[in-house]
């Protein structure tokens, strides 16, 4: 647990400047006095993109490492083509600064809607890899444009790299009550790929004899999550189905107003990144409607993983005090969201 | 409209056999007198990969696309390594009968439960790309079983692939009442194909001034298939996306047990093959648990795709019917249901 925190900070574009307001004014409130945090915020995204035609520059890697963490915002915006700003910087960054694993808690908060009829449990992680698969940019087309234009996307899968993801998984399966760890591929069809991570998965399985395994096709695991989701503990998956499977787990949890990530690199030789897993909403941008609760929580995944367990747990539990007054509220603005969590998590 | 059906019938593995038997009784049923009905039944899954090492041989191929049509219970069974049925019977088949139109609807009818709360309106149909894509076969592994082994899937998305689904999407919008077409892929990420889809998208757009169009990220689809899946009219996706959404589709829709689907080539060059989207549950095979309604559906789309409308028309409305009553009736098996289905056909 280190006595100052370094922090980079990148609002973004959209709703990321209102949001990421409210996660540094948690974040101060939770840390104790003795603990520094010294922050700097970049102005990456659109506008940057716009004025210069950068996105992330060699310069600006060198200096985001510097820090012990990242806290974004979110990136993107309609004015930007499809992929530039995604590709060039939020892709970029999470391989330029290894970060494999994509963490991903989902839980169902009391007082918390869910479009799920019944009163589901919910209460999973998912570790998704970041940095493989069909993430990689491989690929190409040929002949574009034409009728006889052929594009590929080459998903990339190494021992390497899932090895290191699913130990990662298995070690976060073991420290939870439930122990049970499912891994979701389709390793029926993507049989290469498939196989490699049913190998891997089998062979580190044999370390953790405590922990309960399955393995669930990509495509029967949206079914379970919306008729079962109390059979997930801990998931583990390639990039790409960690992507949609997250997306669908945010919605049945309370949405993606309340849903939390961190980028990790576990090694600790680059800084880690906290973000929400909602977009940068522009439709309701600058108008103090967004919800800022995912980045108050990505705020807490940001301190547990600098090793600030008892403040990350306050601001947990903060969250979930206030969701569950929520119904009884009328509705509040951004700052107002976060300056009710500010006051539960110092007092 | 044909006065003969000539169908290959492919009970397979598991609950395939109780589900076909009552497929075919209802087919029986709803079809006039004068409509000659020839089936022949071919035994292809796990007993015939056990009993010879073969899936699907290349004279397979030449007496099935004899055939007018397929029919096909399920196939799989876990005696039988992942992968082998999958990508040497089912895809195989789908490839070499190039069944290019994977066609899955999903509509929640009155009495049938669904996992989503409130009372979603939910009537759409997926096009489903259904020969190219991560679906190909296309890749490798090097290095097996060491620590250095690199695994490939190879996405491969041609023009004319892709231009022909597309179009086949947007004729059945302009058919439908609501005449919206969603494209569903991943875009900002696999920007290769996803440059292709959504160019190919924009410019057959153009000929169908009437559809409503949209694109959205197939995580943001899965977000919306329980939020608000009214949005949806007709959706255009890849094979992988189109795998993925359908279960899910058919999760909210009433479940596996009532979802069907065709595997179509609208050329008629080769017999489209008719399933349900459920596998051969090989738990619960052989008890008569099995519901056949999801056989019975493909049954409708058989019927359909081979010109006979009002066939089609009188199955779908005795399975509403029948579901419709479900709640109120005591469990049925199988041949049950069948019986019940058959019975409402030919009132
Ligand atoms: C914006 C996009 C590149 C990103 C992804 O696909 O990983 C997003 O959907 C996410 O889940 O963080
Ligand atoms: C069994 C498998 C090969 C198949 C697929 O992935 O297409 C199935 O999931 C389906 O949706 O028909």
């Amino acid at each position: 647990m280190s006595r100052s925190i370094d922090l980079a900070v990148i609002p973004g574009d959209g709703i990321g400047q209102e949001v990421v307001a409210e996660g540094l004014k948690v974040l101060s409130a939770a840390l104790p006095q003795d603990v520094k945090l010294e922050t700097r915020e970049y102005d990456f995204g659109a506008r940057r993109y716009h004025a210069t035609g950068e996105t992330l520059t060699d310069g600006d890697l060198d200096q985001l490492r510097q820090h012990d963490a990242i806290l974004l915002g979110a990136i993107g915006d309609p004015s930007v083509p499809s992929g530039v700003l995604e590709r060039g910087f939020l892709l970029k960054l999470r391989f330029a600064f290894d970060h494999h694993v994509n963490l991903r808690p989902s839980k169902l908060l009391p007082g918390v809607a869910t479009p799920l009829a019944g009163d589901p449990r919910i209460d999973f992680v998912v570790v998704r890899e970041g940095t493989e698969g069909p993430y990689t940019g491989n690929g190409g087309t040929i002949r574009k444009g034409t009728e006889h234009e052929v594009a590929t996307e080459v998903s990339v899968n190494t021992a390497f790299g899932v090895e290191r993801v699913v130990r990662d998984a298995f070690a976060r399966a073991q420290a939870r009550p439930r122990k049970k760890l499912t891994l979701v591929h389709k390793n029926n069809v993507l049989t290469f790929a498939g196989h490699l991570w049913t190998d891997v998965f089998t062979r580190v399985a044999e370390e953790y004899p405590e922990v309960t395994t399955e393995y669930i096709h990509v495509d029967a695991a949206t079914i379970y999550l919306v008729t079962q989701p109390e059979r997930f503990d801990v998931i583990v998956t390639d990039n790409l189905f960690g992507d949609i499977i997250t997306d669908l787990a945010a919605a049945v949890s309370g949405g993606i107003g309340v849903a939390a990530s961190g980028n990790i690199n576990p090694s600790g030789a680059f800084p880690s990144m906290f973000e929400p897993v909602h977009g940068s909403a522009p439709d309701i941008a600058g108008q103090g409607k967004a919800d800022p609760t995912a980045t108050v929580l990505s705020v807490a995944l940001l301190l547990r993983h600098l090793g600030h367990e008892a403040e990350a747990d306050r601001i947990d539990a903060a969250v979930s005090a206030d969701l569950a007054e929520r119904g009884a509220l009328p509705a509040r603005t951004t700052a107002e969201i976060g300056d009710a969590l500010a006051v539960r998590v110092a007092g």
